[in-house]
């Protein structure tokens, strides 16, 4: 038997060589018939592309990663089924790549990146990550876009939600529904976001005439345990008659943290999150939540990165699509 | 300037060359000191390494593929976090790649992996999978591991859960709390999970002595709204005393379309389903689960998978790991 190479399968199959390299490339402009011939012959015949032939001729990985903190996070889970629509659309696939708030994790991940193993990157920012020169570095060799978490650069863009404004009409809400002691469970204090939602929130506060406190503002990084410890502990010390949670998990270890203090939610508490659970409405109560456009935020920016990756310069400018606050039973008026 | 390779920055930095390569790696066996050093010059003097190089010489990529269905269902978040835990110990990447669900995704991906891009692979198969000549050919390149959704294959290791008995206890469950008329919510009806869950609970009826109808067994594949349609017109229509919501998604919906009809659970409807769903107790009413060990099933999967990279093949055998009925008020007796 002599060396199986694409000249090999093409003489076989009687198709043309380019038409076998595309076709085990996944091109989607050979019929999906064609392609199956082709990959079962190579598959019978045990054929061995080389594999770093193509990358080094400088081909298309035709691969892009997506970097990210977590999967708990049902905002992320939506996002990158809205990247998926627009790299599905390219014949790209997707490799994701979780951080777990880890900014060692993510720097390490990016400099891996950097030989070509992908043609673009999406990444949305660890809470841990107070320095950028990783991203910087890699932006150098390939495209990259920042969405949801982002940092403020003045050459990278961005997709993001208005969280300044999300939080300012939530807080309002919460103040409007008669609460005058709102409980704030901070995250993401490194971050422009974490930082918008907390001035929107207070700024909502001063607007009404309250000022805010400094005890009122309870921050959340520790596991599981110790974040659940600290709510009850705010609960039950504080008083609140209100809480304003800016991350999902945060408002759902309040209403834990409510039920095992027997505190009525919305009577002796009102709770609004930041959360794109699809439970929200099915919880008891069914929970208000600043919905952020998840999927339109993954899709958008996989639609910057491929305007880039295709070197189509026009139009290239950061988007902010607005979030949405849906009022449920958590907050009712006493 | 010379050309920046390994040996310049090991000239610069007062390094060995090995440990320069280790830390351009990531190797934990380097101080991170050393390593951010390393990196640190690399950038400045925008070292380019040779992509292939490595891969030609047959060194290992540290990475680990997982491939698994959807973001959506917890258990999955879950598993991949049991799945990292491991890797992180062993110092390895783990790139995950989504199937939507789709056998031709699963295929062209996990095709692309016989480029040596990664050095194992770790899958739990789409629900459309029904042949795994893809596997088997990668299975020749490079270890792989059976997660979850499985099939049955003698020389091929996987973890998975006691989906047979779970099922049938959760019946037997929802009989003994007086269900008469139980709705059974279909799906991975091409998977063995999905034959032994409608398996378990076909056998708890019968021996209760009551005979498994084929009109109270619904398929639900379509979309979104259509499965939604679908349950409502099933409960509307044989109005059923309990459901069994063989995945996650499906209890959800159960639970929406009972609001929508105004069904009240348990009350009017009982409702077990196999579900990670960490606001299970939250829901109104908190929900009777069949919860998986998730989490314990990605560590297995993990710990086998490096078991076979590091060759060592004592001990090596399928693991099952039993699931748990946790009961809640969506079953409690009228």
């Amino acid at each position: 038997m002599g060396k199986v190479n694409i000249q090999r399968l093409a003489t076989e199959l009687n198709l043309s060589i380019a038409t076998v390299s595309r076709a085990l490339r996944h091109s989607h402009q050979i019929r999906p018939e064609t392609r199956e011939k082709v990959w079962e012959l190579a598959r019978k015949l045990n054929y061995q592309p080389n594999p770093f032939a193509s990358g080094l001729r400088g081909q298309k990985s035709k691969h892009i990663a997506v970097v990210f903190p977590e999967l708990a996070n049902t905002f992320f889970s939506l996002a990158i089924n809205g990247i998926e629509e627009i790299a599905r659309e390219k014949n790209y696939h997707v490799l994701i790549y979780l951080t777990h708030e880890s900014a060692d994790s993510e720097k390490s991940f990016i400099d891996s990146l950097s030989n070509g193993r992908v043609d673009g990157l999406l990444i949305s920012l660890s809470s841990q990550t107070t320095e950028f020169s990783h991203i910087d570095a890699l932006r150098k060799k390939l495209p990259v876009i920042l969405f949801d978490r982002v940092y403020p650069s003045e050459d990278i863009l961005h997709v993001a939600t208005d969280d300044y404004n999300s939080s300012f009409e939530a807080a309002n809400h919460l103040l409007q529904q008669g609460c005058k002691k709102i409980l704030y469970l901070q995250a993401l204090r490194n971050l422009p976001a974490g930082k918008m939602r907390l001035e929107g929130f207070k700024d909502a506060l001063i607007k009404a005439g309250i000022r805010p406190e400094e005890h009122m503002i309870i921050g959340c990084d520790g596991d599981e345990k110790a974040t659940m410890a600290c709510i009850q502990s705010a609960l039950a010390g504080i008083q609140p008659d209100g809480v304003f949670s800016s991350i999902e998990k945060l408002g759902i270890y309040c209403y834990q943290a409510a039920a095992a203090l027997r505190l009525r939610i919305p009577q002796d508490l009102k709770v609004v999150s930041f959360s794109n659970l699809d439970t929200a409405a099915l919880l008891n109560p069914p929970m208000t939540t600043i919905t952020q456009p998840a999927f339109e935020i993954g899709k958008e920016a996989a639609a910057l990165l491929f305007q880039q990756l295709e070197k189509k310069k026009i139009g290239l400018h950061n988007k902010v699509i607005p979030s949405q606050l849906i009022c449920r039973a958590s907050t009712a008026a006493n």
